[in-house]
């Protein structure tokens, strides 16, 4: 029996998408290819609000992250990490021998702006690397207020990890200062895994013609020549697959659903799970950060997670453990992509019957 | 009208390998995630005829030829290269701070065993990379032979960029000694695009614990031991349907097929267009290392390609032009993956009638 997956990513994908995937090949040297591209790339333009170039990368969210963390740092970054996603920045950059050093906050609170301000200040800094929303600990950092901050210092390069909150939140790029703003297919785009994208500003571009050891693959200069050398197209070749199903889903997302609705109907799954769990559990994060595609439960009832997401596995349902060290001290449910209040609600209902909670 | 493709990746992909691109969703830590990966592993080990383990990459093969030039030089690097692909292993080298040198020959000639004992004999080199396919101009290099030379030398790792034959012609990957064997899905294997796999030998892994400076999406040791401590999981999201549709497509391979007969057919149809191309233009690769996946054409009637290709995209047909500086002077056609004699036939008549040929 198909589990619906409520783990943050890989999510639900509608059948309407999955069927997208089945389309017979073209080739990725053709003039549909470039339209195809370009057509994916105008249409992210609006769901991340800007107007820098849209990059595509056949990876997962990890990819470009390398990719950015590597490219954009020409003296040493700064990582502000909130949990396991952050801390993969920190090891990014060391393992490519970036310079970079890490600030971490206990798990389940947020980066402040002033933690940011007071590293930057001190002038050692030409990248910053923050996660929107950890998937680890369900916290979502204030980004934009951070990206104001970085502002003030006009050599800092800001990347940011969105894998798990783009098309699930609103995330003004260009109003916030982001130079690169990652996301891939898996999570609130509601697609299968397999691609990712980012935004590239000119400020990022500039950035990494200046750093000499960018590597090949996951070079993001390299995609940005590519694009404007060979009208929209692809250095390797990348996913068909994917950038089918992504053209049509980013249609739906804009011209179907709506990106406000969108964004409005992640808020109210939100809302609805976090009074679940604070009714019958506790939240695990900060209130004032609360993720909107994802609610980090703390396990306060000491119930045997696996033993639960193994009964509602009988029943249909997937649910996720606590990520790493919070495996079992907690619990992760995710409300994002296509899923709606109704499929919350039989969840819910499904999990307090099993636990026999009402 | 869909084109049916003869260009040498995107391949055609039959109609039930898409279908499993569009099956639902599973978590990628889940149980099945694992068994899905495992079997998969197992069957390519007949694919390559190696006791090797078997690491899978959400990239194209590029990414994984990265991987494998990055995470397995020590000292330096020997690039045998005979057209672009061999190029572009020398550039990852390089693009990575590799100690690497290239060893270049003609156009439409092979490598021979000699240069390759010629140059390792000064013992400077502790891995050689060579392409087995070369997809631009149609060679097919001894790699037999090749290894032969290799063996010699215990020291260097031998690392062969299969891409475009794997699956389509033998490689018995331990019998010739090579230590990472990289090819991607949309070729011989007859996938769409967005999935790499390679073998990986103890010595290579024993190699890459030796190199600091690996990487992290790329880094062939990442892959490996996530293997062994995750029980066959990748470290981040993969593309979980070009997992479906692999599964399906070795087992079709191996159980319905069968290996010898694939590898037969390729031969058989290399044959019918080699002849064809010899009886109206002329071939441009050397007679003795003829590709059995894909045939370049010299274009000695100076028919316009590209007027060619158009007209037979009318009649839902497309072949490939030269590559690079190869245009024009030749075209290529590909006679890979599912493609069967009859399709070779119908597409060869078709250029006959286009041009006037007889």
């Amino acid at each position: 029996m198909h589990k619906k997956l409520f783990i943050p990513g890989p999510v639900e994908v509608r059948p309407d998408v999955l069927e997208k995937m089945a389309k017979p090949m073209i080739g990725h040297r053709s003039k549909e290819a470039s339209e195809l591209q370009r057509r994916i790339s105008d249409n992210l333009r609006k769901v991340f609000f800007t107007e820098s170039e849209i990059l595509l990368s056949t990876t997962s969210g990890s990819g470009l992250m390398e990719g950015a963390i590597r490219s954009c740092t020409a003296k040493r970054a700064a990582v502000f990490s909130v949990g396991a996603f952050g801390k993969r920045w920190y090891e990014m950059a060391i393992f490519n021998n970036v310079a970079a050093d890490i600030f971490e906050v206990e798990m389940g609170k947020a980066v402040t702006p002033e933690m940011v301000d007071k590293e930057l200040s001190t002038g050692k800094y030409d990248l910053v690397a923050v996660t929107h929303n950890e998937t680890s600990t369900g916290v979502m950092n204030p980004i934009k207020e951070i990206g104001e901050v970085v502002k003030k210092y006009p050599e800092v390069v800001f990347i940011v990890d969105t894998v798990s909150s783009a098309a699930g939140t609103k995330i003004e790029v260009d109003n916030i200062g982001i130079d690169v703003c990652i996301t891939s297919s898996q999570k609130a785009l509601g697609l299968p895994p397999g691609l990712a994208v980012c935004t590239f500003s000119n400020k990022a571009k500039e950035r990494a013609e200046k750093v000499p050891n960018r590597g090949f693959y996951l070079d993001l200069l390299s995609l940005y020549k590519y694009i404007q050398k060979k009208d929209y197209q692809y250095p390797s070749t990348p996913s068909i697959p994917h950038m089918y199903a992504l053209d049509y889903q980013l249609n739906y997302i804009l011209n179907e659903e709506g990106l406000e609705n969108r964004f409005n109907r992640h808020l109210e799954m939100a809302k609805v799970v976090r009074e679940w769990a604070k009714k019958y559990f506790e939240l695990f994060p900060d209130e004032n950060y609360l993720s909107n595609t994802l609610t980090t439960v703390k396990n306060s009832r000491g119930i045997d997670v696996s033993a639960l997401n193994k009964e509602l596995g009988k029943r249909g349902f997937q649910i996720s453990n606590g990520y790493g060290s919070l495996k079992d001290k907690t619990f992760r449910i995710a409300h994002m992509a296509d899923c709606k209040i109704e499929d919350i609600n039989e969840l819910l209902s499904n999990i307090n019957d099993i636990l026999g909670l009402e």
